[in-house]
């Protein structure tokens, strides 16, 4: 059902029916588009706020992408009737609206495309969609093939909704100047300053074609008419109407009507997107829309995807993990790093982690970003709740609400960033305030963040939680400004220790010993008032009730307090083991690490949303990805190699096909969660968001190469300290590090008791590859135990 | 096609298909629902702002109800499939989702229920809507009967989607002790005060039964499976599956197998709508879910809207007019009235519009209307731009947009009801300014919106626009703050003029010269600054173009300056030939009288958006009526009761057919449009809005019975001026006014010269009808020469 092409590089599903929410997803600096094995499709593009040129078939909300997108008949996607003119037979590619029984059907996920590849009455349809690198506009290949022995009569009809486009006005029609179909509407809007940002907007859809077609059909109407979208009276009739949309929704029709020879093969291209007028459309046009044009257009983006390789590809003895970590974790790490999930304004914690990933793809960004993100902090350390990136871009949405966690994230992702790339002058720069009028250097900023960090604190010496922290639902913990977090707590002792420990390295002392201390005194506050005898609480609300405690029928453990009181030194040595076992009774499940245990079944007034992110019906607790990759990141911080690898394992489906179908994703990216409320909802549980925007992604890469394969920046150069599985016997990795190629062999051997490493065949004393020289290649063999 | 029944108390629709979007509505006073003949819904209730407990199956924007409403296959609705259980065939009652073949249909709008007639495969079936007067509850009945002489095996399965509640949390099952399906949700928010506010919502959906089921499936996607909602999978088997939903998009089905005998009916009835929790459900269920419950429901609604019934019952040669102003004119003139559009801030203009319909159905309700409303005008006489109607209501939409015209509004509404009740004494309440601390009389908030209106001027004595006047689009005419209004110039005079009238009456001498000499000077800026030469032009923008004039391709004349210029004196005898003459060819069409013409192409920068009402691709020049009405009541007001006759007989689709399927809307109400741009796109020209809401119903109301009928109230008495069209020897009108009845009938006679009134048979002097006693009946003759 489910088969790897290529090494992993292409993953191709051959059912449209067993997971059917399956998608891939495409894009580019202006756009992105998901496309689901069956031919629906969520595109958008940047104007600059994100918006759309395929719409519903009704007046949508402006919101962010939606977890397990609902799909319907309507939904907006890309489809192709094909009809035997001589038995009126039809059906269509690549599955919807039709949904004939196909004889043959592949989905085939791509780095670079997403083609389709399926067979029903004797013909062979082949789809690829491709995008360019620099334009909004999506590039349709169409191969029909006769595969039968016979002439054959066929009507071929590329069928793009396009959708209510708007309220205020919508129009359509056939341009002969442009060569397709062209959708018009007024974007709506109330206020006289919106007229203004409005005028410019890309308002027409098109839908172009190369080869002139015999007919075609504007109006969503006439195109169905009584015979719905599985059988439209458009197609029963011989010719399509030619109509147009007068303030009715226009869709984009095409009819070819051609004669293919037994075995013979014919290609149509389309191009399919938003434009200003109709000549930009027809600039696209010029452009793009010939064979030339495609595959200059695919060239060019193949480049693209590949300047966002990565530092480490692998061969180990699990061959999903090898495809996943060897392209399609570096492309998501890209995409996040490259284009902030096509934001104007990402919350800061995203902004922050998204350009840690870019640590290991192109660190410049990274650095950028940093410097990017302190400008806009205030001169009392504060982070904001989303860093605008756009002059006139505006924090929206969640960003609107006061969160009390963004000054964590600076050094928890610098410190990536300084690993990998030893660029200690960036914290010399000088940057600016939010206020424009205060410049300092960056290590002042981090200061100041971290004391802002400190005085947000109670009279306990605990995190206050304001309106929210990491992760956003519990808003109503401290929404009188009285509630605390325990998550918050660990984790600023975290950010206060992994920052005195850059200050000590800069000879700071007299900083590093406040920020030591401070974690100090935190640690001392949580194990005082947040421990609850097995785990730590999750916080105390503003009228002082400690809750995700053994106490709590729902929400009675968290994950995240957990994970970061490890890492931040909150959890002693008793203390650990303690947790680790009640994580495993109470939070783990076959698809990973649950948020949150039990789910629960209700608002609960003091705590708040928890419901939010944590889909299961009136239920939650979900394997939400990013928590549980914070879970990962500490027990490889405390060499649990073992459960720190299971629980890796479990952010992929498969290979097995009961998991894939459970969870009814490909492997091609690490959603945001899959279902959890194990105990409860077995039918749902592990189920996919099918949301590939997550800051997850680029943990579970700085854990796979720091922490499993162990090779980890230092001021002094590449720490060796490899977490392989006990079941690997041999593994391979080449690491980029510092512009030098490390090809680095790992072998079990019951010979030795300790880690040797030989470089260049020379056996090292200690695990630090010093003195290194970009551009060399270095040979490394790691040599380890048998019983790691 | 269309029948009326009991004399057009009913109106029947015997095609599902030729006028698809043909759609009746309900309303009580906490919610309303727009059913259409196909059965797609779009229902709505107050809590306390609109909203829904059937949802989209996406998230779809809150906005207000939006025109030609485009239905989907998903669409919202009400559904029956019906299964022969021996062959498998299905059909669907009333016709969606499986738009079978059907041997019998008809949709039947009444006033106070909806109900279809339909037969499929021998099988007949009834269904029946109705509402209670107080709940947020629809009440459904179906019979189901076998037309046949053998037996049939069916199943009856009620399929009520729920739709996409809410991306935060959704869930559904069958519950038996509510006996039926409850879908809840978590309406989304993310700051904390909406919290508080929507803790109380009634997120859940329920749909229960009187008749336990066989089966029932609450999932979609379970329902559908890949056959579609035409053809759902779950239909298929021999029965439902019982699932549930976890976060999944519910449904509500239900399964009834029943063996019918020959000419056997069995009669089922459900319940759906919204409550806070299941014991809500509960105890409607307990309230209405019975033969009794559904029987005391209808009683009690149908003497609501009796009580609406309005001041005028007619008999002429007209049926569908007779029809239309006996039954559905005054109940949709109290609809507006007495929910004011199920808005919590509705427009001001419009408030005081439909609170004036109410002066002929509940004069007290109009009383309160205006007091309510000047207690949120400004200390300056400025009127807000939309009226709250709730504590914590707040001004949304077009209501944040400042809007000039309210003002005007006061005296040309306020004179209806005078006319109409005499009551005088309005004007000596002492009602507050919205700043709560000053209180005058209602005179003087008159005397104060007057002057606000005189000053509100350019230094040509012409009245600025601002970001818009009546009709919103223009929005940047004068946003500049130097643009003005051709007809809010014109509409002042009117406003001044009228109020002067009452001042005279009142002897405020002092005034009445003051308000008469500003309707002068304005007019005489008119006459100068905006006369085109054959008619008024629109406006003048910021940069001084008047636009509106035969310079301009597209909008060359606009409609409402030509009214209102003859009904506030701008217009003078030798004008108004002229600009009758221009409307007559510029904007009459068979549908109405378009509000401007030539319809615009595009948006024109310094004009506005003109688009918005006006749909007709990016074209427009729709037919409004609420401006079309106007000009009918100007030329009553000038005698030109021909004209005026056939404009106001234009509202009304039918009764040939061609106009009929042109329009595609039952004569049950008048919409806010029908679709101009007739000399440009003939194809959709007449086409109706379907949408019910419009201030122009209790304008027509007020032309009917003060102009056309001629029974119009004064400080006197009852005023008798009929203009019957020629058409008409006889008439036949009951006039219930000021507690009396009148019993009038018109007859022509081409014996006399000069109209002849007999007062209980005795001929009377002058055409005033004074003392009248409340309570008696008086039977009124008016014999009219017969060249009238």
């Amino acid at each position: 059902m489910l088969k790897a092409i290529n090494n992993g590089e292409r993953y191709q599903l051959t059912s449209p029916t067993a997971m059917p929410q399956s998608a891939s997803f495409l894009w580019n600096k202006k756009m992105m588009i998901q496309v689901n094995c069956r031919g629906y499709a969520v595109a958008q593009f940047m104007q600059p706020e994100p918006a759309k040129y395929a719409y519903a078939p009704n007046l949508e909300a402006k919101t962010f992408m939606q977890p397990e997108q609902p799909y319907y008949a309507h939904h907006p996607g890309r489809f192709f009737y094909i009809k035997d003119e001589e038995t009126g037979e039809i059906f269509s590619a690549p599955y919807e609206p039709v949904r004939s029984q196909l004889n043959n059907f592949s989905f085939n996920a791509g780095k670079s495309d997403i083609s389709w590849h399926i067979a029903a009455l004797g013909i062979e349809v082949e789809l690829c969609l491709s995008l360019p690198v620099d334009d909004v506009v999506e590039l349709w290949e169409l191969k029909i093939k006769n595969g039968g022995a016979q002439p054959r009569k066929l009507s071929i009809y590329p069928y793009f909704p396009v959708g209510y486009m708007s309220w205020m006005n919508q129009s359509g029609d056939y341009s002969q100047t442009a060569g397709g179909i062209i959708a018009s509407c007024v974007t709506p809007y109330q206020k006289v300053a919106d007229y203004f940002k409005n005028k410019d907007f890309k308002d027409k859809t098109f839908f172009l074609h190369e080869t002139a077609p015999a007919a075609w059909e504007v109006n969503q109407k006439n195109f169905e008419g009584e015979g719905g979208l599985h059988n439209p009276n458009a197609i029963q009739q011989e010719t399509l109407g030619c109509g147009n949309a007068l303030y009715e929704t226009p869709t984009a029709v095409l009819q070819y009507r051609r004669e293919l020879a037994a075995q013979e093969q014919q290609t149509f291209r389309f191009i399919f997107g938003p434009a200003f007028d109709e000549s930009e459309a027809i600039a696209l046009r010029n452009k793009y829309l010939s064979a030339e044009g495609f595959a200059k257009a695919k060239s060019e983006y193949q480049t693209y995807i590949t300047s966002g390789k990565g530092c480490l590809q692998i061969n180990t003895p699990d061959p999903e993990l090898n495809n996943f970590v060897n392209h399609w974790l570096p492309r998501q790490v890209f995409y996040h790093g490259d284009v902030n999930r096509l934001t104007t304004d990402p919350q800061t914690r995203n902004y922050i982690q998204d350009n840690m990933g870019m640590s290991y793809i192109k660190p410049n960004i990274t650095r950028q970003a940093f410097l990017h993100a302190l400008s806009q902090q205030e001169e009392s350390g504060a982070m904001p709740d989303g860093i605008l990136l756009l002059e006139g871009a505006e924090l929206k949405y969640i960003n609107q609400i006061p969160h009390t966690d963004h000054c964590v994230w600076l050094p928890v992702c610098m410190q990536a960033y300084l690993d990998e790339t030893n660029d200690y002058a960036l914290l010399d720069e000088i940057v600016p305030y939010a206020s424009g009028e205060k410049r300092e250097t960056v290590e002042q900023h981090m200061h100041h963040a971290m004391r802002w960090l400190l005085q947000a604190r109670d009279e306990r010496g605990l995190s206050f939680i304001a309106q929210g922290d990491w992760c956003d639902p519990m808003n109503m913990v401290g929404y009188k400004g009285k509630g605390v977090s325990g998550w918050l707590s660990v984790a600023t002792a975290y950010a206060l220790n992994l920052w005195a420990d850059v200050c000590e390295q800069r000879q700071q002392n007299s900083c590093a010993n406040e920020f030591r201390q401070g974690a100090k005194d935190i640690n001392a506050a949580v194990n005082k008032h947040i421990w609850d005898g097995e785990w730590f609480g999750r916080g105390i609300t503003d009228d002082g009730v400690l809750f995700g405690t053994s106490k709590d029928k729902e929400g009675r453990i968290f994950l995240n307090p957990q994970s970061w009181a490890i890492l931040g030194g909150a959890a002693d040595e008793q203390k650990i083991p303690c947790l680790l076992d009640a994580v495993e009774q109470q939070l783990e499940t076959p698809y990973g690490v649950m948020m949150l245990a039990p789910a629960f079944t209700a608002m609960r007034d003091d705590v708040g949303r928890v419901t939010q992110k944590f889909p299961g019906s009136a239920e939650n607790g979900s394997v939400y990805n990013h928590a549980a990759v914070f879970y990962i990141f500490s027990l490889l911080s405390i060499g649990e190699s073992e459960r720190a690898y299971k629980l890796l394992r479990q952010m992929l489906p498969g290979p097995d096909e009961a998991d894939l179908l459970q969870r009814g994703q490909l492997p091609v990216f690490i959603p945001n969660y899959y279902r959890g409320a194990y105990y409860q909802h077995p039918r749902t549980a592990g189920r996919s968001s099918q949301l590939f925007n997550t800051g997850t992604v680029s943990w579970v890469y700085r854990c796979l190469i720091e922490g499993v394969f162990g090779l980890k920046g230092s001021p002094q150069g590449l720490v060796v300290q490899p977490q392989l599985p006990v079941a690997w016997q041999t593994a391979e990795a080449v690491r980029e590090f510092r512009g030098a190629t490390f090809n680095v062999s790992y072998r079990k051997s019951s010979d030795i008791k300790e880690m040797e490493i030989q470089l260049n065949e020379s056996v090292i004393s200690g695990n630090t590859i010093s003195d290194i020289t970009a551009g060399a290649t270095y040979q490394l063999t790691v040599l380890l135990p048998a019983t790691h």
